[in-house]
Order: structure tokens, then C-alpha cells, then sequence
């Protein structure tokens, strides 16, 4: 997708084959900047720092860091420390250990010589499945935006949570893939961006990315969606998700759960859209089972932004002597969700519905 | 109440009688300082700017400014400009128009040479009086905190949301009030924070009064409270009200909403506790008739805090050409809310009970 008029993605190998480009997402909005990944360290550090984030490009850039510890030393050791310290950057996204399993289970079923041109070729796959999934899911989307915006005289108002565009993913993303491609149809519309703290996703990532595309939208508080809804200036809620139990609860960035009690109490539909990678087969009650990741309560008492001169700043917002907690996500249970978006077409959030989509994981 | 650990109200007359100080709350949590008003415009800038804000506050506010109106010219024109500039300041809490009127109504039946004292005196009153119900609503709340934390063999988690504290009010505060009392019958609690953005008044504002009534507490983002409540890390909410219709909806700042349908969500309790001069005996539906105030997007799009050499500095958060929406309040509704806190009692959210404890607006 566009950012400048140029089109990018988020991840791509160099053109020696071996190191790996992405976009630094933490210096977004104000400053458009490329890093290097030349070894997994590196690709574990940009994880958990979030310089790439989103469950569809940390199982991506997990895929991408196995390929560089093995082009450095192929041992089936190696290639278990980097597994390791690449799953255990983030915990609550299934993508991560899906992506992961994916190319250990390839490569030690092969000899040595030929580990790391198999490593990076899977994680190419992987990375062209994401793109291919992705836009499926814009398809799929689009129709059913579509099909809601006939009826209303004017744009229809989508809201959506913390930043799941191609940013999060190698291209098109997710809950944003089908606002990409109901444009594409034609479709009038306007987009209400949380900001999302604390990371401010929203504010930083997905206003960039509406803006990259030319996409008509308002940033508003994390506070705010409850009222809009009250009032008739949301038509549609689209999320991601981080991991999807198999019953269809949804993880997803802290505060998803809130916006959606709120589209329930308005009679509003509440959608969320993913690969099928983020389905988490094995799980059936998503409070009482996904991990939800506990990070730094400094992301809380401190925030970075650009300062009038154009130099990017950190400020405290909270009094010494305060303390904070920072949990990164939060289950919305599937009895809130209308219906999830997947690359094969739209589900109810049932295990039968899903399981109807995907009769390989029955 | 204390801030390092000295007694201060929110407002007080000068020695003199005539100018009137406050405590500056946008430099607050970082710096403490003083303002002082001596002319209605700056009652009424303050006002605006936030400088004193939460409804008890602005409607003894308000009154001071009616009163230093009235010691620089006692005309009635001069009151109806005071009246009318301080009015326009926020649309939302009906406090302001409560106090003005009590004013007005006092002074225009006065000969003008009378006026000035009148004035002064009856401000002081209004004063005095919310010192009174807050403190009332204090020991109502702490009693029915007790009798919820008895049950408990931890301390009661209690989540609150803006600030509705004593720097809201003249002193005690209203939804922490109770908690001030509970602490004082020796009830063993923790406070969970939002931080409320856009403003943070959760974050700098009920941050610092807890620290300085050295009360155990927690800041989380907005988008935090449904996922604690799920996992049973909150026991009770209570929110302050800038204006609670006669059928108990409750207009808080933005985002109360939110909390208050993941509270219904998991069957907690969720408590407004208020003055009844924030009730609008006028009013039967919140969410259709109360006008919300819509304030300047770059509270939205930037944030002040202290740099790490102390520098209070202000940052930008959106990409340039993203715009940005800002309403103030949103409306819980009456069904949502298990109870309201006033100063003659704990009532049911609904018209009858609150007409029983307020025969007088039957």
C-alpha cells in the first residue's frame, strides 16, 4: 500500500537473498524510516520492541528471523535457540508460534546444505500467503460494507481499534483490507480512528496508513466510540484479531472488548476480520485461556511524539510516586461478535460456522 | 485534603475579601501553582481553559465570578454580561447554571450597594454547602463501601474514571469522597486509575490526590477497565456526574459509558456519586436532551508532560492532515447504573427513588 504515493510492505528480503528490510512502525507517523534484520536477534529485538507488530507480520518476521539464524549456522541447536527467543517476544498472538512451527517442522526434516535456501523460500511463502489471505479478507469485506452501505443516503461511519492495515500485516491487512477494497467498489465512507492507547496505534499507524490512501477520517479517544454509537455516527465496527478461539472469541488490542459491549448495546454490527493463521484451534474459551500479555507500565506513564521544531520527544503523564499496569489485549466474547471476516468468506463466531470454513480443523 | 502533605481547598477569597485564588490543575500533576482571579473574565477563563474544572467546582466558580463582576460595577447590565460570559464557558454541567442563577436571583431582588457584600457572602456559601454534601456523600458511600469490602479477604478494588475528587469540588470530592471516608473507617483498598484522555485528569489529577492521601492505587489506559473486571481485578466502580437527569442517566466525562456496560457485563456494581445540584429535575432523557460539549481537537492531537529535565512540553500524536473530533461527555444510561450516591443517601437510579430522598422536586 501507498505511504508518500509509494507503494511498500512492511517486510521484504534484500536483494542478496539474506537480510531482511522492514518499515520501523515506532517511529510512525512522523518519521518514515527503514531497518535492517541481520540476524534473528535482531528480528526477536524488533518484535518485542515493536518495530514490526500486528499478528499476521510478527508470524512473518518470526519466519524471516529462523531463516537468519539458520543462514548463520543450519544445527538443529541453532535452530532451536532461535525458535525460543523468537516465540517468547510476544505471547498473546498465535501467528508468532504458527509461522515458527511452520519452518522448524520444514527444516529438520531436511540435511543441513539445504536448510537456508528452503528457510528463506518458506518464509516467502508465508509472507505471499499473508498478502494473498489478506486481500481475500478485503474481498469478502468490501461486499458485505457494500452491501450495508446501500442503504444509507450518505458515507458510512466504520470505527475501528488500534491499527490491523497492512502495517500489521505484509499488505492489505486486515480489518482494514476491506475498507481498502470497498473504496476500490466504489463505496462512500468515513472512518472513525481510535487512537488506541497506550501505544496509540491508531493515531500513529492507521491514521497514517488512511492518509497514505487518501481514505476521509477523524481520530477520536479511546474514550469516545460509546457516544458515537449513542448518537448514530457509527454504522460498523471492523477489528483484527490477535488470536480467535475456535468458538469464535476474539483477542484482540486492549479496549476491542469495551467497543464492542457498546456496538451490542446499540445494534450495531461488530465485526472481526483475520486470517485463519490467528485461529487458534486447540482453545475454546478465550477469557479464561489466551495469555494476555503484561508489558512495560512505562508504555503508560510515558508518551513519545514529535515537538513543535520537528524533533521526537518523550513526556511523563503521570505524578512520581504513581504506579501503572500495562496489559497489552483483551477477549471480546464471541456473543458480541456479528460475524468474522476470514480469506474463505464471512462466519458467524460459532464453532460450527467456522468449522463449516474450515472443515480441516474439525 | 493534602497535597505534600498540607491542607489546601480548590478555591478560597483572597485576605481582602475580594480576589479569589485557585490551584491551577493544567499544571498539575507536575507543578503545583496558584492562580488568581480579579475580574469575572478571568473566573470565566479559568473556566474554559480548565484551569478549575468538574462540575462542583465550576458552579462555585461561576459564583465568584458573579461576585467579582459585581465589586468592580453592581448594575444590573454588569450582571447579565457576567452572567451570560460565565454561563457560554461549558454547556455540559448544569452546576454552573445552578450556582449563576442562585446568584442572580439573590442579587437583582438587592439595592446595588448591598450587591458586592451579598455576593461574596453568598459564593462563600454555595462553597461551604458543597464542602457539606461532598462530605455527606462521603460517609453515605464509605458505609456502603464497607459493607462490600467486609466480604472480601483482600483489599476492595474500586475503579474510577476522570476525576471527581476533591480537586473537582471545593473540597472531599464526590467519587472519592467515599473512598477518602472508607480509608478513614479503616476499610483496606486499592484504587484502579484511568488515566481519561484526552485530558488525563484520571492520570495527573486523581493520580495526585491519591498520592497525597497516600492511598494504594494503579493508572491504566481507558481501554483497560472491561479486561480487569473480567478477570476479577475490580469489586465496584464509581464515577462522578456533571448532570443526572431526574430518571438517574448519568452525563459523566467521555468514556463512563464504556465502563459502566463492562461493569453490567460482569455484574458489578456501578455507583455515580454526586451533589444533587448536578441533578437537571428538568430532564427524563439523558442521551437525547443533554447538550455534550464538543471542545478544540488538539486536545486530541497533542499532549502536554514533563520532559525528563522537568520542561513542561507539548507533543503532537496524529500525522499532519488527520484530523480529530473531541466530546467531552457521554450518557450512561439510568439501566446501567446500580445506584446513586448524594448527599441524603444512596438511591436507586431511577425517577421515584430519587423524588423519595428529594421530596421537594416531586
Amino acid at each position: 500500500m501507498r505511504i508518500n504515493g509509494q507503494n511498500y510492505r512492511t517486510i521484504w528480503p534484500d536483494s542478496d537473498g539474506r537480510r531482511v528490510h522492514v518499515i520501523d512502525q515506532t517511529r510512525l507517523p512522523h518519521h518514515f524510516e527503514m531497518r535492517v534484520l541481520d540476524d534473528y536477534q535482531a528480528a526477536a529485538t524488533a518484535i518485542k520492541d515493536m518495530v514490526v507488530r500486528g499478528a499476521p507480520l510478527i508470524g512473518v518476521t518470526g519466519a524471516y528471523g529462523l531463516a537468519l539464524a539458520i543462514s548463520h549456522d543450519p544445527s538443529d541447536a541453532s535452530l532451536q535457540e532461535a525458535y525460543h527467543t523468537l516465540l517468547e517476544t510476544r505471547p498473546t498472538a498465535v501467528n508468532l508460534r504458527w509461522g515458527l512451527d511452520r519452518l522448524r517442522n520444514l527444516l529438520t526434516a531436511l540435511p543441513l546444505e539445504e536448510r537456508a535456501a528452503a528457510a528463506y523460500r518458506e518464509a516467502g511463502r508465508i509472507a505471499e500467503e499473508d498478502v494473498a489471505a489478506c486481500e481475500a479478507i478485503g474481498e469478502h469485506g468490501a461486499l458485505m460494507i457494500k452491501e450495508r452501505a446501500k442503504k444509507l443516503k450518505r458515507p458510512i461511519n466504520i470505527l475501528t481499534h488500534c491499527n490491523a492495515g497492512w502495517l500489521a500485516a505484509v499488505d492489505w491487512g486486515t480489518a482494514l483490507a476491506p475498507i481498502y477494497k470497498a473504496v476500490r467498489l466504489g463505496v462512500d465512507l468515513h472512518i472513525w480512528v481510535d487512537e488506541t492507547r497506550p501505544r496509540n496505534q491508531g493515531a500513529s499507524l492507521t491514521a497514517c496508513e488512511l492518509l497514505g490512501e487518501n481514505i476521509p477520517h477523524t481520530v477520536i479517544v479511546d474514550n469516545a466510540g460509546g457516544h458515537l454509537m449513542q448518537h448514530g455516527l457509527v454504522d460498523l465496527v471492523i477489528v483484527g484479531s490477535d488470536r480467535t478461539t475456535r468458538t469464535g472469541d476474539v483477542c484482540n488490542k486492549i479496549g476491542t472488548y469495551l467497543k464492542a459491549l457498546a456496538a451490542y448495546d446499540n445494534d450495531l454490527p461488530f465485526y472481526a476480520a483475520l486470517p485463519s493463521s490467528t485461529i487458534d484451534w486447540q482453545m475454546r474459551d478465550g477469557v479464561s485461556e489466551i495469555p494476555i500479555e503484561e508489558r512495560d507500565p512505562r508504555e503508560v506513564t510515558h508518551i513519545s511524539g514529535r515537538q513543535s521544531d520537528g524533533a521526537r520527544v518523550e513526556i511523563e503523564l503521570t505524578p512520581q510516586g504513581s504506579s501503572a499496569r500495562n496489559f497489552g489485549f483483551d477477549v471480546t466474547p464471541a456473543r458480541l461478535v456479528t460475524g468474522i471476516i476470514t480469506e474463505r468468506g464471512v462466519s458467524a463466531a460459532q464453532e460450527k460456522a467456522l468449522i463449516n470454513l474450515f472443515p480441516e480443523h474439525a
